[in-house]
């Protein structure tokens, strides 16, 4: 079974999740330059979801390039990684709107943590495709990114409710740290 | 005619589906995860639909993977499938945002009959082009997933009119029916 | 300069444009059967649209398979059509929500004329580019639905503002005529 | 690394972006003509932001068409690009709806120049892969549209404070100058 249709569908839905989430920006009614700044906490929230989004999009990317083969248990699991990844929109307008108040920004972290499960879940049946001496499972290697990642979610939901910011810190740190190019499956192709 | 067209018109088409089904999710204005419980009847439509029109992609994925003649006869069944697959946004909103009422509940079920047998002429229509000994012939043998499914939506619809948990019941359990992996067209395939 | 990302590009613009028509059903807040019957002419302008929409996806599906050059005129000949196309949706809200009035029906017309033209204009372009003796030339022939759906057009523009309902029979004509394969190119292509 | 699914992934987020913007064109509840003219502003910084988008994808298709390899922080420049684009929608309708005013036609221009410069980055990137001497950095040649339109673009958002008008102007001329098409890189791949 080719893998061509689970990418050009799974580019689809990323961009249209993408693209969407820019539709919270609302329009103001005033055209002075100051009707922007209420604005400003969903621009932000925007930011940080469109760099997940990409992330997310990056790392599938390199996930099936490094892939031979697909199953229909690995189009399930792609489709699980995609609703939660739909998400995305939800959770940021919902953060964006309320000024990153507690309850919206452990429910942004909800999101980050199920879409990390699902990635996992992902990865793992396609090394389980592709078997333990694959390219994909050399290039996966320790895994410490995806290990750590969704600990520090599940953290930051927890201490978001003795103080936001501190959740939105941790999400945010966690985003930092996988905009560090992953040279590991790149690598793995070319050598 | 190559299908590479068709398939991904299709795959564009069911991505958009798929995403802005999730729009209905509308944001609360409150910030307290009490403001978060009116939307789990739309949640949980939300999550029936993506399930279904996951089926469908994974169908078409399947389908198409065995065919090997495309006609004009075909793209139209073709956007006649993607027609009905583009009432689901509306006729899931209308059930989410009523707490699964009856008559909304029926509207579903007839959405998801005309969908079935959308997928049926399609299907019928390959088949004619492919010839009856063809892979794809053989890859769908009986279809009693196929020839069920359109039966029981039309009992979950008239059953809906006495209580409208039936209805949901039985489009829930052919949509577990589905969910088990259908091996059928990737076995011919291989084999 | 190769055809794959023109024919990707306008696959994504014009699955975008029939499934964004469809948020123009606004879901009902009663649970009737009854909510639905203010949302018919709404239905019956998305059906038609759509049908337009495949007319149009199945025809350039043809003219870009029949194409082997593509040129920067030809991309701009394409997003020209692409702008036309993108109307759809606003002519068709305003089409059904105002139930079929003259004006709304008028400017329906003019958004299918326009189109015409726009496809007309990039058929007229890639026949330039690959000449006058090829296989594309040949397929279109003499073109007369082509040349007679502008015409028809007009005329149904025209007489919309003596009764808007011989303007929608005549757009409904024309769709019909179109719906009938195109084997034209297939047959160019085949043989 | 493969650029195919970055060309797919661009072409599905450009071609939602150039098509939500349409959704700005909210339906009249009169059927009237008269209920048309209001839209006129609308429409035009539609029009002129259809054109802009169209513009970048044609040249993104060009850049790339130019290119053979890709790497992480090329998908991230690209990702960065699309970023800016993203708020072509937003940009749009707030300088439609308030009919050019002064601040939303700043904004305007202030999405147009960081386009800008997330191309000119993209580019910059693409032609570090290729090398200095490669047919991607010959077709870019001296590249004096990209030089002088973030220039004018910066003029343009400084003047629109004297008078919004002049902004426009500027805008639209930079469009014009870009709608001839750039046969640098056509002629390089051809040569």
């Amino acid at each position: 079974m080719g893998k061509g249709r689970l990418e050009a569908f799974s580019d689809g839905v990323i961009a249209i999740i993408i693209t969407i989430m820019v539709l919270e920006l609302k329009v103001p009614h005033e055209s002075t330059p100051a009707a922007l700044l209420p604005l400003l906490p969903v621009l932000l929230s925007y930011v940080l979801s469109f760099i997940y989004v990409g992330i997310y999009w990056n790392n599938h990317h390199h996930l099936l390039a490094a892939s031979q083969r697909i199953s229909g248990g690995a189009l399930w699991a792609n489709l699980h990684l995609l609703f939660w990844l739909s998400l995305f929109p939800f959770a940021t307008a919902w953060m964006g709107e309320n000024h990153f108040a507690a309850a919206p920004t452990a429910a942004y972290g909800v999101v980050l943590l199920m879409a990390a499960v699902a990635y996992w879940l992902l990865q793992r049946k396609l090394i389980g495709l592709e078997g333990s001496h694959s390219m994909l499972r050399r290039a996966i290697g320790s895994d410490w990114k995806g290990k750590l990642s969704p600990a520090i979610y599940a953290l930051g939901i927890a201490l978001t409710w003795q103080a936001a910011w501190i959740g939105q810190l941790l999400y945010a740190a966690v985003a930092v740290m996988w905009l560090i190019p992953d040279r590991r499956i790149e690598d793995a192709i070319a050598g």
